[in-house]
């Protein structure tokens, strides 16, 4: 007994040893400036670790309103969602702008097949947002399989009456996901576009993903220029599919692949950014905007993509208020409506800001999933972005290392100026496509720890911004 | 339509400037021998990713073989696994070391209930490692909550006919989530021993997590110096039914609590550590020791826990041979047997290494799960721990930040001398303890571009570890 002890004893104690010593900003290092805001933002951090509200927000957003297109009645149940749930928070004031936005429908779910060496193979597909429908009889056709729009322009006529299949994979030896989405999207976007010109009957293109599965990932295309009636049905087919079906051109070139959709893109219809704000008490004319999109694809529940962003940003004036910090500047919170085909809500809200002489500092966007934090990515001028990168002794102990120059967000980009800093929330991205406009994208892959650790994230800088930036030229701490 | 282009287009553009820079080392920084490593570790993370096996590895450990503890056929079936997969990497050589491992068998499926205002519930129970049985037909008495092994000691003989009720719950508010469960585990371990001392019938503890959920999580315990007449039966009960349960003792304080296990502690059983290497090409007496535990907890698959580490050992090895890295020292492979109850193979490991005279200059363990990867904490001398610190910027541009003074891990620290040099990897712990001897430590819970990170990290640092490091002083690259 006495040895087995021993062994227990030994293995308690290494688990003790073994732990990663908590790491605090050293405090003898800091400025009594820098010593105040490193125990605000610990403060921040420990109220959304154990009295936060962004999963129980995520929970209903998620699983009673649901997927939630521009257009969609659940779009509307969204907004009003939306209002509820600021109100609930008791903002200063809570507001609705009106924005027209596209409605696109699916319509019936979607079919996929072809046939070769005598076996018939159903392909999981879904329509591309925006496309047009194929025929009620759905496309039959012979496939081309490219790798890039230029491969498929200088096939020119040669593709007439085919189905092109665009098949360039993400290059997953880029440690930062979204490098490779934005390194194959354009397949997705602009396919049907040029492979239309030319004839083709229609565009399949392989899902934007990192991994290999049977989960089609839906998105927005475009025809561009292109005269409606050269519009082509453009779908795309899950990785897996891709895989088997370039297997199978190799063996049997002359396969013929059917598909079936039946969505249309409806007249605009009228829906709604949703608005709120905690009044700052010194400079309430300067705004901070925070947001994230409350519209979603339509085949999950818009978890991560980008229910997430929407109860962080949420988060961050819940958290001022439960730690009664009060903003100097005006922090404004929005739910931004169409961000996945239009950006409208963003358009509109930038429009009204201009109109109404609205004098923003800056803004910050969470819209890249709701995984754990790694930084944030910083759109402002040199001196501006000198100092958000000062910060970072008081950001990385929570894991905010990636604090670096880049872009922030689609919805809060049509703000840009000079004088106005906009940063973008970076969580981790290497789960991010697993779900991405998937079926995937619900409640069930959002971890309670990493969602509330980034609406604390996305708070401190908030903070940190509220104290230290103007619209004219930066303070230093 | 041209309106409706702008709009794509614009998106589309903002998805691209909405990406984080692909970060790499910025080369001008760079001394000579510096860039020559940067692109050695970029070539094993582009191999890992791109040709990685761990996944695969994984999936066949994990679904084929599945939960794998001490003495079972599954731990002997992970043994012959282990040996199959390191041969086909082809390593110079593999063998098994033998050792008697300690043989706790979990017997029928355990229940639990009470009864409070007339309703029944049924709680989410299991039994701890080591935990004696109740009596056949369970044991049922009134339950004293607790919040800490002191608090259960002041109790003393009040105790007596008891069920002692641990209910002290992670601390949230510490980002490190091991560090939290260290802060608690006490509990789980030495519970039992405080509370069999003054006659309880039996404690239920708290499960060690993070979250609130329906699932009961295992592990090892002891009764220390108790004699065997005091051993009383020790489970885990569900967060969510501990949080129930505390409730329902504030209404109803002498509700009883029923539980039955039939758990044994059977005779010492044979099993192996597995043990694969690269043999150095300058000093192959010198020996680096790369490992994880094969064997795992009975009730999930055992894979973040400790699957991943398992697979990610190995891959170091296969990224070694797969880019022709031939390491001046040996680089062995250490699949340890008993991590979880016991320790065994680690101390057989250390033991052998004593008696054979072996020079191991450092180790490296994967122990903390398969999540992305965050760094490492360094068991080492001043030195030593200084060099390690300065590769931070070789390692960064992967998410390798958190390079610490700390614990290495249970099976490579009986190694520790001042000269070795002891690391542990050290992922993104958020999500760990969700699933941590659990049902659900699972396959599917793991990533496999989070995964194949973590082993190229630890290929990385291995690399680099024998390039620099020496058994007597550090040499400065």
């Amino acid at each position: 007994m006495k040895k087995i002890l021993t062994l227990f004893s030994f293995t308690f104690l290494l688990f003790s040893c073994q732990q990663t010593a908590e790491k605090q900003t050293v405090s003898n290092t800091l400025s009594t400036e820098e010593k105040i805001d490193s125990s605000q933002i610990k403060t921040i951090f420990n109220s959304a670790l154990t009295e936060g509200k962004s999963y129980e927000w995520l929970r209903d957003l998620t699983q009673n309103v649901g997927g939630r297109l521009s257009g969609s009645p659940e779009a509307q149940k969204a907004v009003e969602w939306g209002e509820k749930v600021m109100k609930e928070v008791g903002l200063d004031s809570v507001w609705l702008q009106p924005v027209m936005v596209p409605h696109w429908v699916r319509g019936e779910k979607e079919v996929a097949t072809y046939t070769t060496n005598g076996q018939q193979k159903n392909v999981a597909i879904c329509a591309l947002g925006f496309s047009v429908a194929t025929p009620k009889e759905g496309v039959l056709a012979e496939v081309i399989e490219v790798k890039s729009l230029e491969e498929a322009k200088a096939l020119g006529t040669k593709m007439k009456g085919k189905i092109v299949f665009f098949n360039r994979p993400f290059d997953n030896t880029l440690i930062h996901t979204f490098k490779a989405y934005g390194g194959c999207v354009d397949q997705r976007v602009r396919g049907a576009a040029v492979c239309g010109e030319f004839g083709a009957k229609g565009v399949i293109v392989r899902s934007m993903t990192n991994s290999i599965d049977d989960f089609p990932h839906t998105g927005t295309m475009s025809y561009g220029d292109l005269p409606k009636e050269k519009h082509i049905p453009a779908a795309a087919i899950s990785s897996l599919a891709a895989e088997n079906l370039s297997k199978d051109l190799k063996v049997n070139p002359n396969l013929k692949f059917y598909f079936k959709q039946s969505c249309e893109t409806l007249p605009d219809a009228p829906s709604f950014n949703v608005v709120g704000e905690i009044r700052g008490t010194e400079n309430p004319e300067n705004i901070f905007v925070v947001g994230g999109h409350l519209d979603s694809w339509d085949l999950g529940e818009g978890a991560h993509d980008d229910g997430t962003g929407v109860v962080q940003s949420l988060e961050v004036a819940y958290l001022f208020k439960q730690n009664n910090i009060k903003p100097k500047n005006t922090i404004r919170v929005v739910f931004f409506m169409n961000e996945e085909n239009g950006t409208r809500g963003a358009k509109k809200y930038a429009e009204l800001a201009k109109l109404n002489k609205e004098n923003h500092i800056g803004g910050l966007e969470s819209d890249a999933g709701g995984h754990t934090p790694r930084g944030f990515s910083i759109d402002a001028n040199t001196a501006n972005t000198t100092l958000l990168q000062s910060w970072k002794k008081l950001l990385s102990p929570y894991g905010l290392h990636d604090i670096e120059k880049g872009g922030s967000g689609a919805d809060i980009s049509p703000l840009r100026a000079e004088n106005v800093t906009l940063v973008g929330y970076r969580p981790d991205s290497q789960r991010y496509f697993d779900y991405h406009h998937t079926s995937r994208d619900t409640f069930d892959k959002v971890n309670k720890r990493e969602l509330e650790l980034g609406s604390a994230s996305m708070a401190s800088i908030i903070y940190l911004m509220d104290k230290y930036l103007y619209n004219d030229t930066p303070v230093k701490p």
